[in-house]
């Protein structure tokens, strides 16, 4: 049988998606759950990897088990058997050639900024701080720019094992609100694409910070799509403002 | 100088406010990063004690420092000088009689609820989770007999101090909103009283818990507020629940 779970973790306390030897990973503590649940070793594939500190709020993922089992039953027998900081939401009994990564249409990310003098401690570990006051009428008319289909080489990492960088963003918004709890305002980057490039989306909300601060400029940014060579300025935003909204099929 | 310091904590991995030996406590951060910033002993007043694992958007205290310094300067003074679980959002300077416990006149506590079948990792620091369906009509209905001028000792901690039992309950409310982010219903129980109990809030919830599984009904409600013998159904609710909201003066 073939399972589509949707699954929502904290990063914080995990070195990231994929499965690695000694380390606390998600694909990790749910391979050994499903491996006791199954009696025989499984393997979990996610619509992509997360790197370390990065959240999710609907990872997707699928895996064969040869156990009949109810998805019902399922989700509660992985619940019970990992983490608090990670949870599936959701289980569905799918067709054999449904595949996690290789199915996945588009996913959306979106990437939050704490925008105020004081890092309050119920965003601290979910949004990136920034004490300066950042212009975002500045910043969403210059993430118009990342539309469209482009080779995102600037906006990757230079390590990144892609052959191929040419990546279609479909909507791009930049959004803020008050939020009382936060004392101070919420940015979010949020970013659809059919596919995203390792560090992408942290180099993007980057370049964007620069842009909110007034040290990079529409000309720069779009040289450095143009040209696939990064601007100095932008810096690859940390981790943690980083969450995995959704992913199509 | 006197200060009026607005604080947040989130409270998951503090023994509670009041400072005690050896233990990790809000009291005993700010204390220890208050006195380092006057070059001595300084004591600094809570509104009120929040105990192990209770939250706090915006607790008050009140400290008298024998240096000068801005309101700015002795906010992030503080805040480099105390984890990032606990945060100064605000300090005033005040008159020499306020005192952040005797002069407060109202407080509002909201106590957290997840209610739906899996517990969000996004949620779980900063709700009690109940995965039975509650019927929030039936909660909101019996949440109003609460309001009022009472004696609390149905609804308090067997062992409080407290001499006299007789609280003012000012404003009481029960609201459910869907959240994507927790894949289920946030029911929010908020409450604004003159002072509160030990265990009081955490004994309310318990109680509309009850109620909202069918286990209490109104009867027992009002049978339990008119005699001041507590019911066993009434369960104190979890910490984790529990936000003081706001302090008013």
């Amino acid at each position: 049988m073939n399972f589509k779970l949707t699954i929502q973790y904290d990063g914080t306390d995990f070195h990231g998606w994929q499965i690695q030897d000694g380390l606390r990973t998600v694909q990790g503590e749910l391979t050994n759950a499903l491996s006791l649940i199954d009696g025989c070793e499984v393997t979990i594939h996610g619509s992509g990897r997360t790197d370390a500190g990065v959240h999710a709020e609907g990872q997707v993922a699928s895996v064969i088990l040869q156990r009949r089992i109810s998805s019902d039953k399922l989700r509660a027998a992985i619940n019970g058997n990992v983490g608090k900081d990670v949870r599936v939401l959701d289980v569905e009994e799918v067709a054999d050639d449904f595949h996690a990564r290789y199915s996945a249409l588009e996913k959306t990310y979106v990437y939050r900024i704490l925008n105020g003098l004081v890092a309050s401690p119920f965003w601290i570990r979910y949004a990136h701080h920034e004490a300066r006051t950042l212009d975002v009428a500045r910043m969403y008319k210059c993430s118009q720019l990342f539309l469209g289909e482009h080779d995102w080489t600037a906006f990757s990492a230079a390590q990144s094992d892609a052959e191929n960088r040419v990546r279609t963003i479909k909507t791009f918004d930049v959004e803020a609100f008050q939020d009382k709890k936060a004392g101070g305002r919420i940015i979010q980057i949020k970013v659809s694409a059919n596919g995203f490039l390792r560090y992408m989306v942290r180099s993007i909300a980057g370049a964007l910070l620069a842009v909110g601060r007034e040290e990079l400029g529409p000309t720069e940014i779009q040289e450095a799509i143009d040209t696939g060579n990064r601007n100095r300025a932008i810096v690859t935003a940390p981790a943690c403002g980083l969450t995995l909204l959704s992913v199509k099929y």
